[in-house]
């Protein structure tokens, strides 16, 4: 049988990172690719004591079918607790439970897109949500990165010389894969933009609580004051990634919009997780839970930082150094692309994700690659820096 | 701000179905409208104990990321007891989790399917398989059911005389939701036609293994010698309906734009949930848990059919008489609309399904209505048929 594929999924590839992690099963290989949480920061403890309280107490409920918008008591708390905290729920707001933010963003894209239109992402992005944009039919169009966020300038000329521009998504704080967190100023800019063109943000926000230095910075969602804004999150990074919980938050006709798309996709999320995720956010305190996390990733990333700085000479190349996140981003000065090091550091045994896949141009180059601290342990961390430096010292 | 959404987004409207779930928040309405498995089919039991096993031996793995394909030990079990029980296994075939059947219908639409192409359906069918065709834009084409299945002749026709059909969707095993088989005779002929029109047929069978009387048939799939047919199944009618664990087997170049279109989608199906359906049906018997199910329903199903039989006029109303799985169909004579009986049965306190949600046509009556008989109690069946029979007996 030859199969002819939708033209959307046909032109679509098996992303690089996809290729790196299979080398991965090799157990000698260091791994900085993946962008895990540390399996540290899952409180196994009690989430395994809340299952065996709900299998007793509310077994029938939990392993039967929900209704598509999510465990209203999760969504209830979620909404509470993201407006006291990020002001991320304005009046006429619903927020949904989704199959983890990933989930949020395809949704959007369906919602927003027919296929050919355009979705404006920053360049470098997050390569799970621009295959997701493409696997829609919708084109992926970039916009370069600052040290304080998206281009100001270069977005607008883009949005105003680019025709069906139907989404900007945005990685305000600690961006993957950057790590970088973009200035209020341009949060302020960017939004006024959005209203000027008629276009929706998705702001992709899983890493906002992962801060372990500097000040927060106000959610584009919270200045929002005319529902241009789509609030996308998840409890992947702060209470399990495989349980696949997320939210979003969004004026209320287009949530109407995105459960009915939900609705044929996969029904609901699994309820006993949500009623799991319920029962976390009530009976502990979830902030004491973040906040032993980011002492966590403050470590190592420091001791990142620091094994950088000893064997990685400054000369050659230039690190973000995150206030939060998962991520350091590294860039090769002098260099077009980055994945002569990424071949080299893998025959050393050390896995990094080379830039280019994380770019909206999937025939660019990228003098760039991502380092992931918070999956490795600190021997690895160590070791594996020192291993890089080498390969690095000889390019 | 005015949103504008996709065309195949703002086209859908919210099913009938849910309009319906609305009013079963009274809860003095007995309620034949749902299509849930019966919670006394959830082994809670040993999933307690499981679940409490895998928290204490692999909670770190169990709440980590996992790969999009499934976790490996699961893919093998359901395949293993998917060629010795049904045949459903190719050489060559790749068997995937998805987040529930609902997911394998979704996926395989989107990795098929351009907008405006066509999905040829049963007619009735399945609302959430054409909703979640809709919401990918694509066409559904009705085919009409007959009492032994699908009519071949009209399937013919459709196949020659449309254009851009690229899917063929089929239940044909306790079909939902007119509770109809279709005959081998059938399977083999549908199988036919798809080869000689290149179509792929989509084999979604969530309840084929909740046949409670006769004998089983041949899956389509089973027959199939030349990789046209993508088998879809789930954990949703055997396990729990709420953990969103369900499978897709279908050959390996078809399966691999699968997990390319769900790594955007979700990036995988909760891991904790696959992890423990693989503790399930390795450490017990999935094969005696069913025959209890099965058991269960057969009384349900028998209990409903007699209640019809004394109430309600056999010269009004015609019933199926299902096998297996879920739902009985009732067509009323001589009558165009049954959604004025489904008024009528709900000031009754009686919520039931029109025909008319299942069609293709949106815009179509229908004289049937859908029953179920897995959710409610004997004492509702009783009184609920009862009350039926009153509304039919004064339309």
């Amino acid at each position: 049988m030859k199969y002819t594929f939708s033209d959307k999924i046909a032109e679509l590839k098996p992303s690089a990172i996809r290729e790196i992690f299979k080398s991965l099963t090799d157990p000698s290989v260091i791994s900085f690719a993946a962008g895990n949480p540390a399996p540290e920061s899952f409180p196994v403890r009690e989430l395994s004591q809340l299952s065996a309280e709900l299998f007793q107490t509310n077994a029938n409920q939990a392993l039967q079918y929900g209704i598509t918008e999510g465990y209203t008591p999760l969504r209830e708390a979620i909404e509470e607790r993201q407006k006291e905290k990020f002001g991320t729920v304005r009046e006429g707001d619903n927020t949904l439970i989704v199959s983890g933010g990933q989930q949020g963003i395809e949704l959007t894209c369906k919602v927003l897109c027919n296929e050919g239109d355009v979705v404006v992402c920053e360049d470098p992005s997050f390569i799970g949500a621009l295959n997701s944009f493409r696997s829609n039919g919708a084109k992926t169009v970039g916009v370069p990165v600052e040290e304080d966020g998206i281009s100001v300038e270069a977005l607008e000329e883009t949005l105003r010389t680019t025709k069906n521009v139907k989404l900007l998504y945005l990685i305000p704080t600690f961006q993957n894969p950057s790590g970088i967190t973009m200035s209020l100023a341009k949060r302020k800019a960017v939004l006024a933009l959005a209203k000027q063109y008629g276009v929706i943000i998705l702001e992709d926000n899983p890493y906002g609580e992962l801060r372990f230095a500097g000040e927060d910075l106000s959610t584009i969602k919270s200045l929002d004051t005319d529902g241009i804004v789509v609030y996308c999150s998840s409890f992947s990074k702060i209470l399990s990634a495989g349980m696949r919980v997320g939210f979003v938050i969004a004026p209320q006709e287009l949530a109407k919009k995105l459960v009915v798309a939900k609705q044929g996709e996969d029904v609901h999320t699994n309820l006993f997780f949500q009623m799991l995720c319920h029962a976390y956010v009530t009976r502990y305190d979830l902030d004491t839970h973040i906040r032993s996390i980011n002492e966590l990733y403050r470590r190592k990333c420091n001791l990142m930082l620091s094994c950088i700085d000893e064997s990685i000479p400054a000369d050659r190349v230039t690190f973000t150094r995150p206030e939060g996140g998962l991520f350091i981003w590294g860039t090769i000065k002098d260099f077009s692309d980055s994945s002569a090091l990424v071949k080299k550091a893998l025959e050393k045994k050390v896995a990094v994700v080379p830039g280019s896949a994380f770019l909206c141009d999937l025939s660019a180059t990228s003098p760039s690659f991502r380092l992931n601290y918070s999956t490795p342990s600190d021997e690895q961390i160590v070791e594996g820096i020192g291993r890089l430096g080498e390969v690095i010292r000889s390019l």
